[in-house]
């Protein structure tokens, strides 16, 4: 018998019928003990999320706008949801001192948090788990910076003292005890926090899709779910603009070794994708992961005769880029040419200066700019080394007669990253995409 | 009308009836106005190049051994060759004060030169040329490094002075007026010192083959010749271990943008190969110039999560190579994976220290060693922008089976650079020659 953390999203908690399905879910598995719950998210498309109304709150407040009416509608959703859950918790109270502190002054991150506050109140009167605030857990500096020691202690004991806990994700409390929240990776980060300080054996993150997908869905038509990933791949395509979990909400679980689980809230019969530290081939599974692709790159490809066999040229180049504080994406390489594969975002206004600075500093024979270069990830453990692979995905863009502007494979590689024109980038994600995948 | 220098090497010029071949060229276009000659080489293939045998006639000196009879073999030859071309030259004048200086302790550099010499005074005599020694115009300073700018005056000036000349290859004098030879690219050099003096309007390099071969003829069964290639193809190639002309002797053609062209002395109406500083992209030649490939490379592939986005890491990689003086061949980079690839020649007996320097000076999770890569460099100009050519080459390589360890290639390439396993590396090469040129 293991122990589960299970996290789950503000769609899976939006309203009294979903926080059911939560309950089914929980039930269904003794080893689900520990439950971290979001603010109520959307129940429709055109519905507000209650930690966004919170926000609005405390706009108006700024502005001397009057917020009752809007902090009605949060207590109204709340007071729904109770009423259908059938359960008997006090909110009037919560209520009430939450308006007491909006009138004086309190924090956005306060007021921001009390979606998850209320949320994991009315949760776990509704599971009957014991409350625990993660205010009094979570513990974080004065400059906002999470104090990963003493939180991971400070959950560890409290929670070793419950049998059953539900618990507000998103935020903690400054060691003077004013509320803070996370500011990347919201709830998930919570999550992974427990799953690290009570050694669970699974981390559940509950979604509303069956796990993380192939391929961006805006790009991709509906794109397969990954039926398991490992810490290593996540971070490759995360890297080049998937959405996934945040890095931070990966990696307390990852330090603690801890799988992560995706599922799907409205589909729980659904496997979801395994995320964990190891490499997974299973023979269902394609040896390809996931594709994601990024717009914005510029390349400086730097040619000198006999250049080859120079020692040196690629540490002056990194080091001109250092002094413009320009991180280096890639630095492909032939006999005499150096390549530098830069973001856009940290080029902005400077292309001519570091251009200026290769030129003064290289003694280069001509210096090329391609700044329409678009980067796609293609990306699966051990996939670099399987025969076939490269071919495979080369042959694919060729049959759609896309241009390869650079390859980048590494020697250990879980990843052969292609350079293409911006307006291939589409094109090109949903050619490999259907090469792996069908 | 146009200025040729046309350039002999030792198989071409072996016995009379190929120097009969030579002077039906010269005299085939009245543009040859410039022969540059090698010493007579191999007749056939047990027999002795006249220039090694002159290195044997001075080891035998060093050891007092009596090098007469080597050396009435050289008088024969360039005797047999006088008498069959009918030609009216005191060789004999010629003879004995080589001899004369033999005994009186010429050096090295001196009896290697004797072949050209002779061979260009016969040569001249023969096709009716004005004789200009190169030791009266190409400088050496003291430490043997050829002064370019006063050979070039000296060759300028004096050429001018004749309207045909044979010279003798690979050699110069110092200030002294001792003769130096070149230490690396022989005749070649001497004609394109030649050719760029004189600003010809094309290099004729004249062999034993029809131009430079598309891939090495003990890998790939009778390879074609290219029909032109430029200087940064042919850089590419040669860096890569194709035996082409040396760096040196292509230099002072490159300099002056003098194109060289390599033809077949026994094959006069083959076109060769064209050497030019362009890009020649004729339809009827392959897109794909040259396959060529190196056994002997290592690759160290350092990953650390979270590196991607820091600054200074390849950097930091570079330095500690440079700390070592290895020079980087490549260095492919995924998100959180560095890989540096070297040359083993570089790392003899340190590769336990370089690793302890990463593993010191980098924070890296792992650095995994594969000592067992080859590259195969496959270059054409322009190539790498056309969509197929990764496709073609990949998909080559997999219905080999062939493993691919690592690519690289740049955006401004003319350069796919493949890593596979030592033992595959015939394999590859017949593979994606069998790709392209079929």
């Amino acid at each position: 018998m293991g122990v589960k953390v299970v996290k789950f999203g503000g769609s899976s908690l939006a309203d009294a019928i979903q926080i059911e399905k939560t309950k089914n879910i929980i039930e269904k598995d003794p080893d689900r003990k520990y439950v971290v719950v979001s603010a109520p998210g959307k129940r429709f498309s055109e519905d507000n999320k209650i930690t966004d109304l919170l926000y609005l709150c405390k706009t108006h407040i700024e502005h001397n706008l009057d917020y009752r009416q809007i902090f009605q509608g949060i207590k109204d959703r709340f007071t729904a949801v109770k009423a259908n859950l059938k359960i008997d918790v006090d909110l009037d109270k919560h209520f009430k001192e939450i308006e007491e502190n909006l009138s004086n002054g309190a924090s956005e991150d306060y007021i921001a948090s009390r979606g998850e506050f209320l949320n994991a109140i009315v949760i776990s009167s509704y599971l009957g788990y014991d409350f625990v605030d993660s205010a009094d857990l979570i513990v974080f500096d004065e400059r906002g910076n999470l104090k990963k020691e003493v939180t991971n202690q400070n959950l560890r004991e409290e929670l070793k003292k419950h049998d059953r806990v539900v618990l507000p994700g998103f935020y903690g409390a400054n060691e003077s005890g004013d509320i803070i929240t996370f500011s990347r990776g919201g709830s998930d980060v919570t999550g992974a926090l427990v799953a690290k300080a009570i050694d669970a054996d699974m981390y559940e993150n509950w979604t509303d899709v069956s796990g993380l997908l192939m391929a961006d869905p805006r790009i991709v038509d509906n794109p397969k779910p990954m039926k398991n990933v490992s810490y290593k791949e996540l971070r490759e395509l995360s890297y080049m603009g998937a959405k996934v979990l945040h890095e931070d909400a990966i990696f307390p679980a990852r330090e603690a070794d801890i799988p992560i689980n995706i599922r799907n809230t409205n589909r729980p019969d659904d496997d979801g994708t395994f995320i964990t530290s190891g490499e997974n081939l299973d023979s269902e599974n394609s040896i390809v992961k996931g594709i994601a692709g990024c717009k914005g790159f510029t390349s400086i490809s730097i040619y000198q005769s006999m250049l080859s066999g120079q020692k040196g040229f690629i540490r002056k180049v990194s080091e001109i880029l250092e002094d413009f504080d320009i991180p280096l994406e890639h630095i492909p390489n032939g006999i005499d040419t150096v390549s530098v594969i830069i973001d856009n975002k940290y080029l902005e206004g400077r292309l001519d200066d570091v251009l200026d600075m290769f030129d003064k500093r290289l003694s280069a024979d001509t210096i090329d700019v391609d700044d329409d270069l678009a980067l796609i990830a293609t990306v699966g453990l051990g996939m670099a080394r399987r025969p076939g692979t490269a071919a495979a995905l080369f042959s694919a863009l060729y049959e759609e007669n896309i241009n390869i502007k650079m390859i980048d494979q590494g020697s250990s590689e879980l990843n052969i990253i292609v350079g293409v024109a911006t307006a291939d980038l589409e094109k090109a994600i949903n050619a490999i995409y259907k090469a792996f995948v069908n």
